[in-house]
């Protein structure tokens, strides 16, 4: 369903910053682990919801919870570099990741995505 | 999901059989096990999926199943009065009633119900 491979930029953009090698392994980390851990909820989610189904309107309802799932997971976890400061300013912002799994990346791209990370707490409260 | 009160034909086309009030309760009782057998499968089914989930592969294969279910349960238990004679012969077919449960329904009906599932039958032999 997430094909990271396919959706990496080749030639980035002006003023979109550079990911060095070192960096760009240290992203694809970080980002694996994170969504990793956000499946694991959806799993245990999805079990709790079917050992609680009574009716078909139970079923139904799991469903619809699957699909919206996927297509946020789908959407949230964008492998490509151009996006990747956005990327991990959401998870920041959702405590998906912590500034330490993020170690290593240059000062200019951590600000940045404090920055987001920033922007999306004060949106959220606003 | 299924609403059955809505659409129920008032004006019989011609050459549809006449279903009599006592036959409309025999039906509506029949239609109403299967179904709830039916969903009961599905529920069954849907426990048995989310136990065995492993991988995120196991997450969207469990929305596939629910939604083709769905959508063929929707299609499948159509109540109106002209569909009945088929509805009930593929009933009959996949073995979700028995002719008892179709027992006080007229002899003319009974014959068309038969008849589909006899056909059905030997479509899906051939």
């Amino acid at each position: 369903m997430i094909s990271p491979s396919a959706t990496q930029d080749r030639y980035p953009y002006q003023n979109e910053p550079i990911w060095s090698r070192s960096e760009k392994i240290i992203a694809r980390k970080a980002l694996d682990a994170a969504l990793g851990r956000e499946l694991h909820e959806v799993i245990r989610e999805t079990q709790k919801m079917a050992s609680q189904i009574q009716q078909s309107s139970d079923l139904w309802d799991l469903e619809h919870y699957l699909t919206q799932r996927r297509k946020e997971i789908d959407r949230k976890y964008d492998y490509r570099y151009s996006r990747l400061t956005h990327v991990f300013g959401k998870l920041l912002h959702e405590k998906r990741l912590r500034e330490e799994d993020l170690r290593g990346l240059r000062e200019d791209k951590l600000k940045s995505i404090r920055s987001v990370a920033k922007f999306l707490a004060e949106d959220t409260a606003a």
